[in-house]
């Protein structure tokens, strides 16, 4: 449900709401907008009846909400929401490419694909201290070494950073080294990160599971927003098929829909969704003009020695032109890149 | 298996060729292009020799074809065909954008319909007379009736028209009155109408089945070339998966990748996709500014009213404005349309 | 809907009934039960009042039936449907394994196959001549020779037999063969092959197709029912999914879901639904304990040798053990084999 | 790898090999037999030269493991694991039932639901304190408190309890309350969670991914083993298709497959996967008959005011003469129930 309060509504009018809505073991959310404020109200309120709200002073209408998601979904927030971070905004006018190696390996390794991606105008890096592993054997990532190589080089470059974290425990440790954290794939219902990452200010990108229904993926993004971090960006990475020829199958309308049922910024991994790099410029063309607000791509300057993932990763050479394509699709639909 | 002639190769070489090929139990087609000719070979060639082929004269090269699927690939014809029909190219630096309503209806129907996507600049309208319904007791299809309809329209709107065929025995009294002919996803792997498909020599557009994969579908298109017809247009429309919100997700990296696994034309229905016309335009620019070489669109006056899938179709007033963006993104990619 | 007669009623009355049905545009179905008539009424009958039809004298009682399938549900047929053909009821309590070669490919291979299942105590043999291959370089069956060697052997050997037959316009030809007709999972929405096989009075074994949901696969049995052709047998077979440890993943839970929406015998292949003959018995033994009526098993003298799908075929060495395993539980369950 | 000692092999030669193993970066795993040792050599040894081990004292012979998994895999111990807790024993030739109520709501309702599966021959309990949920505004489970009651109850009716564990943070304390702890079909790819549950001594069920593949269960229990924790249980619980009728298919097949693969016990969840309990009964008596060493099910006494997935729970009246069926199918295949 939401409140929308007369134009003018005073503080304690306001104060007066919140305090009822709790007494009915709701949880209110504000939204002080600069013409009116609205109140988010979440929780089961299947037995709270709307007209009880209109009896009290200062409100302007109350909107059920009838989406099992309420504090993502675009009815509770028309606008779209923007996140800023070290002044580099996402989900606005200027498509963000978010580049970078999928796992951080060494420091050189870094340094290099920093300084390639950089040449290539992103503002951005991707890079995982922390990499979920199918199997115990395989590598399993730098761990907080590799964090401090991750802030040590974004500052250098002044990029900002953004790396995956598995483990509740550690949120406040890798958000103390990058700017943006992820939450992948497999943890998309992992209950307890999202819970801990609800609690940080730090913006959080979120990952689609597997399997994982859009409706299941969008109350992921609630579990976060419920704890009070705003700072959610959706990350759609494509879902599991039958079909061997591509890794993960990555339906083109979920990025408008998306952007219909959700005001929050709606990203897209061609990397790891396509799983090889030869198809990954067309099909990034693809997303940029259906509507995506950026893209998460892993680039690596030397694919064949990566330790994880490098069969999928973009060389340089393919990326730069790349680029230049996507920048003319963005001023084709009135964005810029 | 591919031989390539020698620049200047006698009739009476390329002759002997072909009994060579034909004699071993396989089968030869022959390319004379413009410098010189190529003879791709099929069947089972497993157990052939191509150094034998290097001894006979007029032989340039003997090239292996490693894909289970020889006529359709890229690999036996390196540059993209292009598909004439009445003035029509599909596969060439136009997009055609293909549309019209699911079902034909009534003459009416069909003449509002072919006036509202001709204004739109479109030249090739889909109608289909026979409908594949998952209920016995649902809308079957006006059949010979609407095609004479369809025939009848066309001409009067000068509109190239395309159209389903379900039943082998149909083949040539469709042919007689549409100019493409359509095996739909149903049908993909329907081997006998697929045979019978391949006799005439009218394009074929032929759908992928729900749960086929690439190679599936490539080998479905290689039935229809090995028996002669060259002109087949791939049309990909999605596959099935849990996901309810989107009817069948459509894969943006199969644009890429079909281009590059064959030579054929690839075109998509967002239409029977997306199942729901609120996210066709943008998922449509995507796949234009991923590669496809065309669209298959639902289009109708009335969809309420509408006998089968009218809740997907677009409304002109949708379909005119949509048309405007995908002019903006072909431009941007080098393309018209 | 359904409309239940009253003990007694006369022929009259119930001609009355069924011109009472033509007249509204909709199908008559009648059964005479040993004790009252029903007649199902098929069609759209959204738009017919039910109380209508109690007005008309002989009438006991007027049923609708909800589900979209009429002729195949068991709200219209209580009772299971026993199909009996020389001899060999489907769907009683006797649990039928139909077996054979996957193809016939020379009438030694499927004499020795024959006798070998025989053997075994099968009284049905299943083989087919006509073999839907996904290549068109793939074997593609002995076509009418094969179903002549069918004929004779099941004659020499006294086995009723089963075959796929996979273009409408053989299906007389055929059925004048073979004792039961197959169609397969990739036809399962051939509907113009649904319609013809549903003119003959022969029984049909109809597979459901690799991305079929259940409704879709009892509305193309009730395609086959409502042309006439009551003797229909379900055949599941599985499903494609993104696992590739077993070839189409078998819900053991449709089993008993199809046992209580249709009242049509069902049975189950385990052989191009597992894909590999090393875990065939045990999943018979589970497909036989959830309540199937029958399996389709291909077993076959010489797999290596086979010329199609010979790696997932049983050699009779194995079969013989299955038999007596899911004997035991023929008979745990109160049945027998 | 693994390691074969000669008969007699001393415990000095053992030690060597140890030593020897952890100097090339690899760990042992040493398996004291009653006739000879075995050491399960873990790490990636694809550096390492099999012929070495032959060289060093007391080794009879060395086996690579071609499998990913190493110790999970039957290569590695032939002999299936039985796992005791409390006088039971899991994956001997009783079949253990294993069920109770899906959450923990009350001490009322769980001790009616306890009482009612003792009632039934069951001697284990399953009943969950956390509760992973889609929606963060759906019912989150009675946490440590309920795990108080379920300790209690448990000692009360002699009843071994098992339960779900979701936080990496929890597995102490969840383990001083229940004998068995259960990893969620969410988090099988929680790998922090997985860690850590590996490095206790208490039997671990783990349920597969809803798109899980078998390789990637069985590397996800290679992650509990590799930890040192021996006792896994192996839960299936079906996967997500495009089938809405049922809620997750089971597919029959893994299950003997899953035995060919590893040593470890095998049940079944028909409850979660069938999501309805009309079709539970027959299900799972496919599902012993197929080889699974047990079953966990969702019974409670009044489904309809379940606070979690009450539409799925059988109610006893339904579940008692499951179990009867249940052991005559046990009895039918050589075993006990």
């Amino acid at each position: 449900m939401i409140i929308v309060m007369k134009q003018g509504a005073s503080p304690s009018q306001i104060q007066a709401i919140k305090e009822e809505i709790e007494g009915l073991g709701l949880s209110p959310f504000i939204e002080a907008g600069s013409e009116r404020t609205i109140i988010g109200v979440v929780g089961d309120d299947r037995a709270v009846q709307l007209d009880h709200f209109y009896t009290l002073r200062g409100v302007e209408k109350v909107i059920p909400i009838l989406k099992p998601y309420k504090l993502v979904s675009r009815e509770f927030q028309p606008n779209g929401t923007q996140i800023s971070v070290k002044g580099q905004v996402i989900g606005g006018k200027k498509i963000q490419v978010i580049a970078g190696p999928c796992a951080i390996e060494s420091p050189d390794q870094l340094r290099m694909a920093a300084h390639a991606v950089k040449k290539a105008g992103v503002t951005i890096m991707r890079a995982s201290a922390f990499k979920p592993r199918t199997s115990p054997y395989d590598f399993q990532g730098t761990g907080k070494e590799g964090l401090k190589w991750l802030k040590e080089i974004g500052d250098e470059e002044e990029l900002v950073t953004e790396t995956e974290v598995m483990d509740p425990r550690d949120v406040g440790m890798v958000g103390s080294y990058a700017d943006i954290l992820r939450v992948g794939a497999r943890n998309m219902q992992n209950f307890d990160l999202l819970k801990e990452v609800g609690q940080i200010n730090k913006p959080v990108v979120l990952k689609n599971g597997l399997a994982s229904t859009m409706k299941e993926f969008l109350l992921a993004a609630e579990y976060i927003m419920s704890q009070g971090n705003k700072n959610v960006i959706l990350c759609y990475r494509g879902i599991r098929s039958f079909e061997t020829a591509i890794r993960f199958p990555l339906d083109i309308g979920m990025i408008p829909l998306l952007k219909k049922e959700t005001h929050l910024p709606v990203i897209i991994d061609p990397s790891h969704s396509m799983g090889r790099p030869d198809i990954v410029p067309e099909a990034s063309c693809g997303m940029i003009a259906a509507g995506a607000d950026g893209l998460l791509v892993d680039v690596h300057c030397h694919p064949d020695e990566a330790l994880c993932d490098g069969k999928q990763a973009l060389q340089p050479e393919h990326f730069y032109p790349m680029m230049e394509n996507l920048r003319k699709i963005a001023v084709a639909i009135g964005r810029e890149l």
